[in-house]
């Protein structure tokens, strides 16, 4: 057995493309179609489900509805439904909301968080900490997402030990239920993955370690597969590949959730989810979004969609046995 | 070492965007923008360069100059430059061309053979031998691309017997220096890519063998990772990306160049190819080709090309470290 090879292993799949992705979105998605998307996906077998962001409504107008469609979509009881907070009112509202878990941001860069958040990390790191306090108080349990845990944009190189730091207070000062290692511009790569994952699988066994990827540059599935070797099986993706990278316009933004199954599955791995009806929720985005997504798999299908035979395939194949058909080398379909 | 850390292992990587790509461009390059493309491509450190096709200016008007190109670009004795060529009249314009090696083609799934070429796998195996026999009389190696090696979009699976028996009637009957595996269609999922790999690699361990990727479905890096694990070495890749898949409307072409050196590369693999001249040549693509590439790399960047903190950073850090600045978590940038 190797990592090519999934031998049946179990790999949980939590989509956020209603959160990372609709975000970053120019247009307001209606929240009737909100919740109707986040209802397909709920029966897709998707581990959990970032729904929303309780965030300013005037920071992020696209996201504005999160307490109606937190409350309105129908519950599946085998999915997570989370809900990224940034603050104490935040976590007032998403607990309002009966989310089942809050997910908590801030960077591992300090330029980042400072550019981002107008916050110190030690003053993020405070203020989160009231964040979980109260989520404990309501009996839900937080994640910690860190964003640039693979590079900053603007510093570069993010050393392991900062992350493992910010983790580790966290687990241990805070009781984080996960940890969620963010790749927010893209930047990870393989060999890194492998090494960060294997030092947060060794240090908090018990600990829900997610990792989300961005396929900026390209790497995403690789950037998966180096964790799932190194002992990860928890991923976080985005229906259709949606959210963006403000720092590469045009580039992909989150990993893909089809393309992510669609490979893994095709590995032998058990994601648990029906690629069919994730493939149909995904066919759903473009009239709500007004755009044609990255996803690989929306355009050219599974692997095993086939296409017919030409029309006059038994007449050329005739003919062609019987020589009488001269060889056309016009290479219409594809010759590499 | 593992995969994921390349310990500066050798990669051999081949250009093939200006034959693979250029083929299904929907308008003509330039003949002087071509050669000045691929004298720009020969100092980068590409191993080989498939300069163009020798195939009928009819079938194929985008690649009606190879003559022309295959002469009149500069040789850098490092590089091999090889060209497709069909049949013998191809042979014979590409030997005239002084052509370093001959790529011949046929498609290792009957059906495919049949629609794109008109022949039997059996007719298209018995004409190639005798561009072979040409080759040889001329001194030049031939290397034999097998299109659909895994995979067909007609017949769908593409059993790894029947593929190694192809190749081996190219390697044991007619010598050919080089195999290259097709993923015509992007069909290639990693552990077919290491089962086939391996079983290659152990029965001609002298056969230069290549693997051909289409990142049609958003496997190509992953597929390119196990082929090396599995003992490959040398890669197909195209410049930006270029080159579609007509079963795919919208879909990637072929591997990326300079997506593959860049991940490659941060691995720790060796793969000998300037990136930074590798993506300069990549830029000069959307002019000629009237269109943006699929790049990431060239929409995003190198992991490390950094961007500036904002204009007001020191005095937004000034006024947060002194606690006069509210936390302002507008995600201007990116939260996840």
């Amino acid at each position: 057995m190797n990592i090519w090879d999934g031998g049946r292993r179990r790999v949980y799949m939590q989509e956020v493309g209603t959160r990372d992705g609709f975000q970053s979105e120019g247009i307001f998605v209606e929240t009737r179609d909100k919740i109707a998307l986040i209802d397909m996906l709920s029966k897709t077998g998707m581990a959990k489900i970032e729904v929303t962001a309780f965030v300013s409504p005037q920071a992020i107008p696209a996201l504005r509805d999160a307490e109606i469609v937190l409350r309105e979509i129908e519950r599946n009881p085998g999915v997570i439904y989370t809900a990224l907070v940034p603050n104490v009112r935040g976590a007032e509202r998403a607990i309002d909301a009966h989310a089942d878990e809050l997910n908590l941001v801030m960077s591992a860069s300090e330029s980042h968080n400072l550019s981002n958040l107008r916050m110190t990390r030690d003053q993020s790191f405070n203020a989160l900490k009231q964040v979980a306090a109260i989520a404990r108080d309501a009996g839900l349990p937080v994640n910690i997402s860190l964003s640039c845990a693979f590079g900053c944009p603007m510093e570069g190189d993010v050393s392991a030990s900062t992350v493992l730091e910010w983790a580790e207070r966290f687990v241990e000062e805070i009781g984080s239920r996960g940890v969620t290692l963010c790749d927010t511009t893209g930047m990870a790569y393989p060999r890194q993955v492998a090494e960060l994952t294997s030092q947060c699988v060794e240090r908090w066994p018990q600990t829900e370690l997610t990792l989300h990827f961005h396929n900026t540059r390209g790497m995403g599935l690789a950037n998966v597969l180096a964790a799932i070797d190194a002992g990860a099986n928890r991923f976080d993706a985005s229906l259709g590949g949606i959210g963006g990278c403000p720092y590469a316009p045009g580039a992909s933004g989150n990993v893909c959730s089809e393309e992510i199954v669609h490979a893994l599955e095709l590995m032998g791995y058990d994601t648990g989810v029906d690629l069919d009806a994730l493939i149909a929720a995904a066919r759903c985005l473009p009239p709500l979004i007004g755009h044609d997504t990255p996803s690989q798999i929306v355009k050219a299908g599974r692997r095993l969609d086939l296409h017919p035979l030409p029309a006059d395939f038994a007449a050329v194949r005739e003919r062609t046995m019987q020589g009488k058909l001269k060889p056309k080398p016009h290479y219409g379909m594809n010759i590499g």
